[in-house]
């Protein structure tokens, strides 16, 4: 068994739902809770100490013999353990699952760390319950207020303070880590390929150039409500019409602009099978290689949708949720990591449509990504999938960049 | 005031949602217990003993004097108390109330009935929370089997029956009512308009011809789970394009066919903003003025739907959830409405297109429906709206129409 293969079982069942097969793993739901207990044991055991930082992330410590103080300068390994609705097993826990693997592989060749080493597991990266993505990180590194955080609401109305507060945490911490710039050396997360660049490449792992902008947008059509039998078509004023033309604009404005744009997630008011609808509230997502890019494509969804609803007699409102910047990973790291894996030949260097925490830590500290091929492309899905060979060789690779980073420093 | 007006504002604030102004009456709810206690009440203020059969309608008697045993040939009227969600105030109650005012108005005019007379209220008509229309009326009159209401599910996975066992119903005695046919020599549904022909005709009141023949179809798009930042548009297997595709269909489809066609209710799995659906379950009702027409409406909408699907590659299964066919009202009790209501001019005689549960009972026994003035045409809204004048206008067309059917038999 190798050090991943040892590890990797260990969390297949957790909160996995035995019906479609796809991971339900919320933040702060039961399923994150043990995940978390899991991280713990798997720190426990290796000695490393564990510390949740105000906003719910874990790390786990690995500090060099004699160092005395807090930790800084370290380097730094993880994802994140929540999943998206009926996710795969991959994305997120096998950035963390490495990581401790890599620790494994490094001290079994005898390294003695010069500078700190972490595994990280930063809360609710999917955003899945609470609709944003990327919380623990975005509160540690600024980017999300506190009292925003704290007011998001799940689709029960549960606010995220009272959600960690019934977990036993404490929501008035919430916030900015001004200790976070120091700490962190640099941030290498490993994860696994959401798209089929290094299938067609056959090529099983890659370094990350970029993560596109991307964002999301809350489209609110309004309607009126009246009786889907008796009510005259010339009559009707019905929100399902624009809602319908505009996921078809979506996808055409897409492929104009070399993007995606996609509504996954719709809200119907009342959703009766016999009722005209009053309201859809229905959310876009949107990528692009670049800011003006999306910002045009984004504009023109927009029109089209507008155009749709003033056609069909009904309202519309846009609103972004959420825009994040093009991130450019810094060059160094990248190509520190690089030359750590020479012996792997040429590492493909590939852009990403997915965000990452490793994107929203760049506005602070150094940091890099590796990506492990997904034959098929497929994630977000309970038949995401990776090959259990490739995943040994990126936690091989991530354990040959920790000990090229931490043994020479 | 009059008896209707001190009959309606009792109910108004039962089952009314605070946000949306709406009602949610749905079948063995809270709300439609109290409504169920209410229509107890006003049996009992008016001496008429109150039976629920074994299907949960519920029944008010009053008998002529001297009658001995059971009822027989009776004149029964009434309508539904439960509502779509965030429906209006009229939509069914309208007819429960006008019912109890037409008992008193005819018990001031001093007529002694010469049969029993009987206020009805049928249970579940909207078929909000199970999913099935008219469940009282279709049980009691064998359309529908007492094995398969029982298994009704609502959203949250309880059946009919614990539905109706937590409420202290007896689920096992479901079943048809064999006493119906002896029982009710007519049944006269009074029912707000759902349309606007009464306010294009500028008339306060019409019988009703014939019930569109209607249905519900269920169209399941399977597609592929996938993220919706990574997955290139060429890779994609989206069910939420061919659903807008169908959803235009459906409307181009019903107006050539003179018909209607709505998709009010969908449900998306896994419904993240950041994932491909790989899943939309959507309900599409269609109604037209005869079966030929409507079998014809629903399969062009299938085969465009079919084709939409073939082209995003994913599958779509069709299936007919309820079919009703077209009801002609009978001639001889509408034709009596109409000499009873001589006075108020030739009274207008209108199909419509909602499905009641004189529709349901017209199979069985002789039935006639009156349909009140809706001057906007809105229905299951919160808006829905009838005329206070108009509604004391329909009490009295009712009384006129019982006092002159019990008193000369």
């Amino acid at each position: 068994m190798t050090e991943f293969d040892t590890l990797w079982p260990a969390i297949l069942d957790v909160g996995r739902d035995a019906g479609s097969g796809g991971y339900r793993r919320y933040a702060w739901s039961d399923a994150d809770l043990m995940l978390r207990e899991w991280f713990t044991g798997c720190a426990a055991e290796r000695g490393m100490d564990v510390e949740e930082d105000r906003n719910g992330n874990l790390w786990a410590w690995w500090m060099p013999p004699g160092w005395d103080g807090d930790p800084s300068d370290a380097f730094v390994t993880g994802s994140h353990l929540d999943s998206v609705p009926d996710g795969g097993a991959f994305d997120g826990p096998l950035g963390v699952v490495s990581a401790f693997a890599a620790v494994d592989i490094v001290r079994a060749r005898g390294v003695v760390p010069a500078v700190p080493v972490a595994v990280v597991a930063f809360s609710d990266e999917e955003g899945a319950r609470f609709g944003v993505a990327c919380v623990g990180s975005q509160l540690s590194s600024g980017a999300l207020s506190a009292d925003r955080a704290r007011g998001l609401r799940d689709i029960d109305g549960i606010t995220l303070a009272e959600a960690m507060t019934k977990a036993g945490r404490c929501p008035d911490r919430l916030g900015h880590d001004p200790q976070l710039a120091d700490r962190v050396g640099v941030f290498v997360e490993l994860h696994v390929e959401q798209g089929r660049a290094l299938d067609l490449l056959d090529r099983p792992i890659a370094v990350a150039s970029a993560i596109w902008p991307h964002g999301r947008w809350e489209f609110v059509f309004r309607g009126q409500a009246n009786h889907a039998g008796t009510t005259r078509l010339a009559d009707r004023r019905d929100p399902m019409l624009a809602y319908a033309s505009s996921v078809l604009s979506a996808r055409s404005c897409a492929a104009a602009h070399d993007a995606v744009a996609t509504f996954g997630k719709v809200l119907v008011t009342p959703n009766g099978a016999n009722a005209i609808p009053s309201a859809i509230r229905a959310w876009l997502d949107a990528r692009a290689a670049d800011e003006t890019t999306l910002t045009a494509l984004v504009d023109r969804i927009s029109a089209e949708a507008g155009g749709h609803a003033v056609a069909d007699g009904i309202d519309l409102e846009v609103s972004a949720e959420s825009i994040t910047p093009v991130v450019h990973f810094p060059a160094a790291p990248r190509e520190r990591l690089q030359r750590a894996l020479a012996h792997l030949g040429d590492i493909p260097v590939l852009p990403t449509q997915a965000g990452h925490d490793a994107g929203i830590l760049s506005a602070l500290v150094p940091t890099a990504m590796l990506f492990v091929r997904n034959p098929t492309g497929v994630s977000h899905s309970p038949t995401e999938f990776a090959e259990s060979v490739d995943c040994n060789r990126g936690a091989q690779a991530l354990a040959d960049v920790m000990a090229d980073w931490v043994a020479s420093r």
